[in-house]
């Protein structure tokens, strides 16, 4: 094992006593709850998945989760495959109808993300979730198949206690001013870029 | 429902059929299929959490799952117990004590560091696992905890189908060139600013 010699030891345990009474002071400071607009966004990967990483945390404290994906109508497989053992805890809507370049349809577009936009609004008006997850709604404002005014207002106006997390590249400014964590992911290195395929499990 | 008119219509729909054959192109390019080393760093939220949602995706194929957490000794209540509804299919080992400036105690973390990086070993190794978890393996390797060399070179030399997630702040440079797909989690606005507490089902 590393040795640590006792005034390297001593000198560390005295500056994290510093550190954590700085912290406690930090926590302190911070006494509101209320649910959180959480914004995934950025060209890097983890969007959703973090998306999904709180859904999982949240049925671990027995609260109910709902999805509604504005876009990807097959992706997520293994998530929705995973989350089924959650049963009725979990509300799965996969309204899109697939990616703008498969669908190559706009008016068939803005019509699934109208219905997938009712179904949010349904969700967030459901006291039971604790939680809603809005996939790759950031796509479905950026094409404006959906009235960015009309969006922030009703998330803006959502009941208090619910979190809700909204995913997607290019997230709108407006939809930035209203959130209350907004997460870029960047992508620092991508092993697309090295010919790697997607894979089951790690993409899809 | 916003009407859209022929000439958009078809505008769009040429647009798209560019897209995707474009798309295709480049999809029949990549052809490796391999176990990735991901790395999920930065200031901002979602790091572990996007682990998590990996984790739930692999459990959906069928796969297992392995967690070493280096760190965080009492964080992730939440994901640790929803994952015990998959049973065997979830090996968890928090092997940290938590944070530094709440243990402040050098010679206790480099010895929990060491453990936790015996057990990553070990669960690598087996092969029933499918993806392994290393959780704020870059915090120990920050705080040179752990020799940087040996964990790089333990991580290049595992199997080949294995997908490792590594968490944490401060990816090392050495890590990031050994890495497959690194994200960096930027923190565009955070409500702990804004007085918001940590709340269980968001930060816990």
């Amino acid at each position: 094992m590393k040795q640590i010699d006792p005034e390297t030891a001593r000198r560390h345990k005295t500056k994290m006593e510093r550190r954590k009474a700085v912290q406690d002071a930090e926590v302190a400071e911070k006494t509101v709850e209320k649910g959180l607009l959480i914004v995934n966004t950025g060209p890097g990967k983890g969007k959703s998945t973090a998306a999904f990483g709180l859904a999982l945390r949240m049925l671990g404290y027995g609260k109910r989760v709902g999805i509604v994906q504005f876009i990807k109508g097959a992706w997520h497989a293994g998530e929705k495959h995973a989350l089924a053992v959650f049963g009725d805890k979990v509300a799965w809507y996969a309204m899109g109808e697939g990616f703008t370049w498969e669908t190559q349809d706009l008016t068939r577009d803005i019509a699934a993300a109208e219905r997938a936009w009712a179904k949010a609004r349904e969700l967030m008006a459901d006291p039971s979730f604790g939680l809603v997850i809005l996939d790759e709604l950031n796509i479905a404002l950026r094409y404006d198949y959906l009235n960015l005014d009309e969006v922030v207002r009703d998330l803006a106006t959502r009941r208090d206690d619910l979190h809700v997390v909204v995913t997607g590249r290019n997230a709108k400014p407006a939809l930035i001013e209203a959130a209350d964590l907004v997460t870029e992911m960047g992508a620092v290195k991508h092993h697309f870029t090295a010919g790697v395929k997607a894979q089951k499990g790690i993409e899809f």
